[in-house]
């Protein structure tokens, strides 16, 4: 756990950050969700601010008072234990409270927070709920990026973030398998720094002989695979996979256009042509899942991801893995609101191990499980291979 | 029709309405779309002057240079056969472009449009699409009226919009019986001076002996039709308005919302008490005509009320006619893009007559054909009986 | 009105010819409802036992004993205010009660109802309630076609009904145009035999000068419009009529299969070569219309049609008209549960004039109002052009 | 694998246990599909047949001629690389082929498969696909039970199947926990005997220290939860599971009814009183979770079950567990349309252990495993604890 005087640098640290990364956006781009799993920029500013205030100043903070009686409504989320949430299909039809009352809230909540922090020594069961606090924010900095570039990336003018984000590193260096052995491991997080409860409860796997990819998959790759013909070749898809390419007609990962028999990708620096060496990116788990097949290999379980991953560089893309989403050995939920967080989605979900371009790098670790549901790809979602 | 000066005072009144109607707004409320029915007001600008652009400037005028080439393809509407057009469903989810590029666009257009009705005698062709152009316009202002009572009533935040709008008049005069005699009647427009397509062809109707209420149905007597278990008795109602009152849980008028026994009512000045002798305003037809059948009454039809109008004070809600949206014997569409626009729904929808307090003054006449949907309640649309 | 002896002919013929229209069937053909507008054959024999029994049987017959007390349920449709309905959909999924069941009910019904009506003098009331019982049956009659058609031809096998049933008479004669002149006519029925409530209340109606086919629109003639692209100009369709083509994929009538070149078109006969001097059959009202604007022509009011009736010859297909179904002057409808017959179904619908090869002979008159929604297809619709 | 002797045996019993099976219906019983997971008793008695027809006799019987060329259209399922299919949904719309002829093509193909077998020496491989469609037929027994019992038991009329047949077992005996000991374990088929691909590759598996019930969660039990509220507490439910308890107003298991304030169920033997010491039924994946949660309890993973299972009595429900439906490391489909069969369908399904009362004997084996979609309940589920 951090000291006291290193959370307050962690707090200032993130609320700077996510401010940062909205210093690019057009007050409209704030404000619209054009899909349910997107939410409005405004609402991930709000929500991460009203997280503080629910679960720290309110119920710890003497004196204090609330900023708006409504925020709590408009921007509580899927913790229905702390009360009625607003429908999530509806943030974006939500014009007030404008973006400059978020900011106002913003600003209010953080300085009252940073003196909270500053003026008293706080007990340690307080300096946890304000470090998952400061992690939920790290979270939804990512969500911003990705939400973001979804808003931008599917209006017909194609608006661009800015010139510095780089999505696509160059990934030129040859493929090579890496050889793990039969035999007991241990995975999960041993609990010394801060994790999320899903990755606790450190215990024994036993795995056969696998060999796993040193390397992503890249677009050259996966265009290979759109050229043979694989989006059309039900033998390679799962049943559910096949009805989503077709009730949707996929034909290529999203953000890819085709113009003029050209490859091109929207990307947060805006329409671009698609770097054939950049590791493959915007993809479902049904797409890992046929490319994989296509190929005559297979996805690993997150389990042997985890035993592997110090032989290997990752974090430009979550990977998905064969892995549902369960518990681990052991697991039960925390009590209270906060214990919900994850306890409640571990059905019909895939986890996706490493982390993207976009994620926090205080969201990066070996035991980090995330989850989406396998026809999900508006995150930077790729593809290792095992065998 | 009116004279080239004329139509300069014409269009710039119009154009700085509707901009005047805009001002009491915030940025964040010109983007959102919470219904397929609402379109953003900042769709409504930009699309109003795209129609200048498209069907004067463009065709027109020598030497004109587009604003910017996407222009059209945003703003377009349902005018098909000009090109690709948005999916309607697709406006509230563009933050792009902003409010202040719109702005930068009808300012562009409107000083290309003056100066083009300054500078040179133009002909009777051209003046009548811009005139067109500018009821259009005055059209679309009665949507942004409703449509941001939609947007600002249906957040959880009840925002008013401004103090001055005035939504109910008083109704605390005696209701009486306007007797019409049978006999064949002339009705339809003249064509003297502006009138849409739909109204043209004045036309012989026999009418019956008639009676007709001088007097819109008050907040009052709906009241007791929903006391009396109006909403609940399914022998008031059409079979498809029965389905709509319990798929859609409906038991009052929409805006209405019951505080600790109290009705109250959103209104562009905010939630207020409900004035009991103002006009019912916000009910579908199929609530005009299970409250017309509680009453042992009917509703008129438009021929009837076009017949009768100058015996009564209409003008403050959109009055439901028994009459379906048909065309007037002899009608033909006018050819090409314009002439699209009112055969294309003559189908499926009931026609209203009056006006109300959103609509301009240079859209209600006697003649005009206002139609929607049956379960739409969004407009400002009232009840007067017939029997 | 009948006399009691020509009712118990006209019930006990009404009778045999339901049970004869379902001697082709096989057991299983009794049974499935493959879309929500179409009947299991089984329910309309069952459902108009039950209406003899509810509405004569049951309130009037001493010591009438119930078949069985599921039956109501199981058999009442749209009456709600009789009792729980069973959901229209659902029909097709109750295997039970069985078809041998319901000839036994059949049979129970029809005797008690012929002892009634052989064993004492029946009031006025009770006569005509029978009389309606038996018209009622009647219209079941052409539905028992008409969805045991939809049944078969929706069969990949394509099992034919039998070969007797004629659908296409050959239109081999010119067309013509028949001429009516402007002025008062008068419409609707005189009630002095019988009729349905949505036909009374003769009045007078004023038409301008108008021309009338002589001739129903054929299959050649519709095969030219499909040739010329009529299914892909935007610009001849109702805009809701362009998104049901776009939607459903519509490209030619229903139960027409394009044959390696060669249209077929499924009949009661089976499937067969279209028959070019046929009057086209199973199209929509959008279909109609867009025939009509392709032509340069129009549908004819139902008010048009009546007049020019007894100038051409109709009654092999169901002809729409430009006109909605709304109620005649001083409609109202009876009280209690037969009164909701057909006021609540006065809303978004179409009047279809003259009759099928379906139609029972009791049930083509002139002054009959047929109703449907616009795109229902599995009538005998076709077209009458009017200028 | 059988010899072909007693392969022989093995397919004249399994052909005429489906038909004793079916031989308590109705003709329209056969018909009927209510929803789209249950298919009409028609339907598996030609898709077991055809299946023998596609994968042994048209490919290896000399002189084999097709009964029929439509069968394989009709009677296919999801095997889409054999052919087109019939959409799943639309089985209950087929009123042809009828059921005499579905008998008549089952003799037909029963007859030449024993001739087949009878008269010559058969290879191995052929042997097995005999086996399999053997196993295949009996997994199709299970379905028609459960299929009869959602058609019988959503008529209301409530028919009883028969009165031999027994669902509910007294499960009276204590309730004991099964210690099992932390280590390395082997699971999976060691195909010595039939088993299916996805049973195949025994593999070892590290397990923690576990507890697991004697005894299936009994009726009793299950209403102590509803009586504590378990229904309405949102904490004891997944995220999606509590969007399907509301969305579907699920408030007791499938077939129960609580009639005048007592628990009855659907039986096949009829509706009766519920039967408090049998273990529940009809549940889903999502109740069962929120049970073992408001007991502070769990579900068993699959290998838990499997190490264990020789320790406690099963077979009267399939048992709900933690696991996800995945591959077996080294799993890889066989080549060919019987190779489909399972891999396709390891994506958000949950592994269901042991077997049910309608499970034929050659369907329970240690190492099963069904699997099912999280909230379907027409198969005989229940709930075995775990800590
Ligand atoms: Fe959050
Ligand atoms: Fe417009
Ligand atoms: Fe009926
Ligand atoms: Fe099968």
């Amino acid at each position: 756990m951090l000291l006291q005087s290193e959370l307050l640098d962690f707090f200032n640290e993130t609320r700077a950050q996510s401010e940062l990364i909205c210093s690019f956006l057009e007050t409209e781009d704030y404000v619209v969700q054009p899909i349910v799993d997107v939410s409005p920029p405004k609402w991930h500013l709000g929500h991460t601010t009203w997280f503080f205030e629910e679960f720290v100043l309110k119920p710890y903070k003497n004196d204090y008072h609330l900023f708006d009686d409504h925020s709590a409504y408009v921007f509580n989320s899927y913790y229905e234990s702390v009360g009625e949430k607003v429908i999530r299909t509806d943030r974006g039809n939500l014009s007030r409270p404008t973006v400059a009352w978020v900011y106002k809230y913003r600003n209010y909540v953080s300085k009252a927070l940073k003196d909270f922090i500053e003026s008293e020594e706080l007990s340690p069961e307080i300096l946890e709920v304000i470090e998952i606090g400061c992690h939920h924010e790290k979270q939804h900095q990512e969500l911003l990026y990705t939400d973001i570039k979804y808003i931008l990336g599917n209006n017909p003018l194609f608006p661009k973030y800015n010139d510095q984000f780089e999505e696509n590193p160059i990934y030129d260096f040859p493929q090579e398998w890496i050889s793990v052995e039969k035999g007991n491991y241990d995975i999960g997080h041993n609990n010394t720094d801060f994790c999320y409860d899903n990755e606790l409860g450190r215990h024994t796997v036993y795995l056969a002989d696998y060999q796993i990819s040193n390397k992503l998959v890249t677009n050259k790759e996966y265009i290979e695979f759109i050229e043979a013909g694989g989006y059309k070749d039900v033998l390679l898809w799962h049943a559910e996979g096949w009805d989503w390419v077709n009730t949707n007609q996929i034909s290529a990962p999203s953000y890819w256009h085709n113009i003029d028999g050209d490859w091109h990708q929207f990307t947060l620096q805006g329409l671009q042509k698609l770097i054939l060496d950049a590791p493959l990116s915007h993809i479902s788990y049904y797409e890992a899942f046929a490319f994989a097949q296509w190929k005559g290999l297979r996805l690993p379980t997150e389990q042997e991801w985890e035993v592997a991953n110090s032989k290997f560089n990752w974090g430009s893309r979550w990977e998905w893995t064969e892995s549902a989403y369960s518990p681990y050995p052991g697991y039960s939920k925390a009590p209270g609101a906060l214990g919900e967080y994850n306890g409640k989605f571990m059905v019909n979900q895939k986890v996706l191990r490493g982390g993207s371009v976009a994620t926090s790098n205080k969201q990066t670790r070996p035991t980090y499980r995330n989850f989406f549901h396998a026809p999900l790809r508006w995150q930077f979602t790729g593809i290792r291979l095992a065998k």
